[in-house]
């Protein structure tokens, strides 16, 4: 039997998760699944993953990778896993990878989705996924203060707080908005995103959608480089990681 | 002050309930709302409700009514009320009714949804609201045995235990299946429903889809007028009352 390297596609409801990352205290998504992979393959497993979520927020697209000695096909390494994990976390699409594989560096384009429950009433059926956001919301306005966003830029006004000398240069694809009868789902296409970036600028959009925040002064605080002048961060149940891609070839 | 009957229509999410009813033991929709109409209004109020979920069932579209001396206007009402419930129940569309209007005896119409998730994995984010169902399903088969559901028939063989003399005959106006990319959604419209109708049809018809009970067998259970014979019900988590309908002018 060889070591093989595999890459996974992982969903989890990121409610009972103090976030994706191994940490001192609290159940995380990295620990689960290094859990399932040391009961299935008899040993302890590393396992790495694409991007790092805050806890409460879900994903459906997260790729976690780790290498194992099995004669196992892929395939069954991914049924053999769901059945060693909780109910809240899944993993689909294993793929074998090259043996350097790092879900995180390899990583092109990562996509993240935001849902706004913008209605009177609270729904108790969504609370748990989206954000609930009454009133009227200028809908236009909060799209073309998206639109600014796309390009390249140092992004540390929708940051948290940073590591010194981290990188918070940032290309942004793609975002806006989309409509589904009361709920506004803001999509976001970047190359990698800083911590708490997408929550802050879901918080400053809704206050340009309400009326309390300018569409220039958007998109002036956007250019300060400081972290955080983008004001505070919508909450993370409306949050969800939906993909993550890779070059060709460098699966999944 | 006049006495003023009013009727709302209810969300919950049916995880934490024991249903919709009140009962000695366990926590309900009808108790959640008559402690938030207590203390609004300052005594024991009793709240009816148009039709009886079974526990873990959500619904979107339950009525509730209840009658109280206040000079508050039905929407004041309705936020007052949401201000006082937990965050799996909320009240909308709060209406003045006539005196006598009794939610579920003057109720014309009832919709119900189950939702299905036909996937090889399970979804985390999806579990709490849909039955997780893999393989292939025929849902050509599916659709045609539920074509058989329409008109007014006993429907014994899709109800748990009745109690004695209670009348089976029910009649289904319309239902069916729609696919909605990996899940499957039946939807079904009748003047009332018996105990577990819905979930046993469901179950019934999901071995329909694995091939494992033929539609003609499945056409003559269901003719059969002997409680359960349509065999064991889908699970509750799938199953959501979506609308509850009255004659014109009978508010909701």
């Amino acid at each position: 039997m060889d070591l093989q390297r595999f890459a996974a596609t992982v969903s989890y409801d990121g409610r009972a998760f103090a976030g994706s990352q191994r940490q001192p205290n609290g159940r995380t998504v990295q620990e689960e699944l290094e859990r399932a992979a040391a009961v299935l393959f008899g040993g302890p497993t590393r396992v790495d993953m694409a991007g790092r979520t805050d806890t409460g927020v879900h994903a459906i697209g997260q790729v976690a990778a780790f290498s194992v000695v099995t004669a196992l096909p892929a395939a069954t390494v991914g049924r053999a896993l769901n059945a060693h994990l909780p109910e809240d976390v899944s993993v689909r699409d294993v793929a074998s990878v090259l043996e350097g594989f790092d879900p995180r560096r390899w990583a092109r384009r990562r996509w993240y989705r935001y849902t706004v429950h913008n209605a009177e009433v609270r729904a108790p059926l969504l609370r748990q996924r989206a954000w609930h956001v009454p009133g009227t919301l200028a809908v236009g306005a909060m799209q073309a203060a998206a639109s600014a966003l796309t390009g390249r830029r140092d992004c540390s006004a929708c940051a948290g707080a940073l590591e010194p000398g981290r990188n918070p240069v940032r290309t942004v694809f793609a975002a806006g908005w989309v409509c589904e009868s009361d709920l506004l789902l803001f999509d976001i296409e970047a190359d990698a995103f800083l911590p708490q970036m997408v929550r802050r600028l879901v918080g400053a959009l809704i206050r340009v959608g309400r009326g309390t925040l300018e569409g220039e002064e958007f998109v002036r605080l956007l250019a300060q480089a400081r972290p955080g002048s983008l004001g505070p961060s919508a909450p993370p149940q409306g949050l969800c990681l939906q993909r993550v891609a890779y070059d060709e070839g460098y699966l999944p």
